[in-house]
């Protein structure tokens, strides 16, 4: 029987579709709401925030909107009192029950901010404090890896940052998003290799940059949380300036880039770079090019690098299903993980209740 | 004779007095400078980087000032318009010569954004291109791995709070630092016994939050360059949201906190979480309370949580610098690092000129 992972990731398609109609629908709303304001500030945890990352990129880089991610303990431990009047806090959580979120969406409303959260609950505590909800279409999800409702994510992300900058085209690049992601999940293509490239693997590292970035930082954490290994995550750009000393041989190296963008070059150097350090490489997404210049590969979507992350992440979900099975692990249930992670309450410990 | 690095080490704490003080007189420039903006963004790398999460921190917790950091890549290879004219940008770079930051420093001054350039070299192209340029009073640097450098930014962000907001009391907390680096760096309680520890670890997570999270970042990086290990960095609170699941028997935990403050209480509980799945832990700081909930312990500085960062890196510091000699490796000069990184040149690779 599959794995409950592996069949929220086959959901993924129509999740994305759905969840970019309904954010395109309340466009007007989010103009009203943002009207006047000048900063986004993200407010999110685990996958969500790799989400996050990404709205970051997209919205500066598309939308040219200043945007960022909020600090939490500036909120919940030292309540700073900042005058946030200018600006509109998104929080994303999937479970919409992240009691330390909830206290950040309080305290950024109670600074003057504007809030939106966008979450897979619509009467949960999150979605209730909010000045708008954006649902997330991706259904329940079960397995504790967040898969569907990742991609929800990053497709709420982007249908917000089309709905608040209509002039950037986000909603063509849309369309073309569904299709791409139930190509790569029905085909497969390298997953088996690559599982068992990893399965032996030593320390691993997975880097990108830029609009890719919260793919590099996702792809580790899945690789994490199922696999029970630990996995480094930098920008190439931060591997650069220190971390690149510690690869060597033994080192297998993820390398995420998109299929356009000025971040395929950089990434095909770094690539050769890593290989003459001794690393094993895996190309995630980058084209042909990239493809050409790792050992292995891992085909990515034919999608403009704004909405390539919604399906690039794909094959890596598919890996990190299969590589938790490969190892005798569940993929669905991760030791001493729950689905829902309050920040400051101790998880049950391996062996406990 | 000692390496570079240890004399480097011990010149900390006169680097940190005198660049506050040269802050501090600079004051009511940066006020000027200041006036009418709103925001404050970060611009740097590696070290530099880990001084500038510190600044954000200190800044939205003591000068009440909304901070983040830029992401560059939106400036050298999005190149997005974006409007910062509400915005003052600091950039961090010890040499003052990173090309890439450079080109961020003049992409927001075309923005609208005030600069002020926080670097060694007052005539490096950084510091020329800044509205304002703080001089580091390090002296020159010679060992790869950042030490003065890096505590002396510390020391000239914690001085650009104070005088930012001198209601924050911040300068009076800033005259305690160089007696307790000299304390901590002539006392060196614990050095020998994590050294032990981390020559035969296993995978190596550091871990803090808020106030302290960059120093967890520093420690980790530290470690890395000197050490040529792969070290994992990451807020308690994100370690709690998936890669906790990779914790286990033959971790080696390194958890960072102060002496007092909001952090200490959930630090001791991740200890003990840490412990149950069978992780050794290592105290760097966070008083007698986390000492006794850890297996080793590296006493931290006696100051207040807001300027303890300035300090509590200096046993790190010691433990990666004997650390990397116990192992046969040169602390001065890691394998394939230069003193100056370019982000999208490569390094010269081991074994080539």
């Amino acid at each position: 029987m599959a794995s409950r992972m592996r069949r929220e990731i086959a959901e993924q398609a129509g999740a994305v579709a759905a969840t970019v109609s309904a954010v395109l629908d309340a466009g007007p709303e989010l103009q009203k709401l943002f009207a006047g304001r000048r900063h986004v500030l993200f407010a999110a945890r685990g996958s969500s925030d790799n989400a996050a990352v990404y709205g970051r990129y997209l919205l500066e880089t598309r939308a040219r909107v200043p945007a960022g991610l909020v600090a939490p303990s500036v909120a919940t431990h030292y309540r700073a009192r900042l005058d946030l009047s200018d600006t509109l806090l998104v929080t994303i959580s999937q479970s919409g029950h992240t009691g330390e979120l909830v206290e950040v969406q309080r305290w950024a409303a109670g600074a003057g901010a504007a809030t939106v959260a966008i979450t897979n609950d619509p009467a949960s505590p999150l979605a209730k404090g909010a000045d708008r909800t954006l649902v997330l279409a991706a259904g329940p999800e079960r397995a504790v890896p967040a898969t569907k409702s990742y991609t929800a994510q990053l497709a709420a992300v982007a249908a917000m940052a089309a709905a608040m900058a209509p002039e950037a085209g986000l909603e063509a690049e849309l369309a073309d998003v569904p299709a791409e992601i139930d190509r790569l999940e029905s085909a497969g293509d390298g997953v088996a290799t690559a599982v068992e490239l990893l399965a032996d693997a030593g320390p691993v590292v997975v880097t990108g940059r830029g609009l890719v970035y919260g793919t590099a930082l996702e792809v580790a954490l899945k690789l994490e949380e199922t696999c029970l290994r630990p996995v480094q995550s930098l920008s190439y750009a931060d591997l650069r300036h220190g971390p690149i000393a510690a690869v060597g041989p033994g080192t297998t190296a993820i390398l995420v880039a998109a299929d356009d963008g000025p971040m395929v070059g950089p990434v095909v150097r770094l690539a050769g770079d890593l290989a003459d350090r001794g690393a094993r490489t895996l190309a995630l997404g980058g084209g042909s090019a990239l493809a050409t210049a790792c050992d292995h590969h891992l085909p990515g979507p034919r999608l403009p690098e704004a909405v390539g992350p919604l399906a690039l992440v794909v094959p890596a979900q598919l890996v990190a299903e299969a590589l938790a099975r490969h190892l005798g692990l569940d993929p669905d249930a991760p030791r001493g993980l729950t689905k829902v992670t309050q920040t400051d309450q101790s998880a049950a410990p391996p062996g406990r209740a």
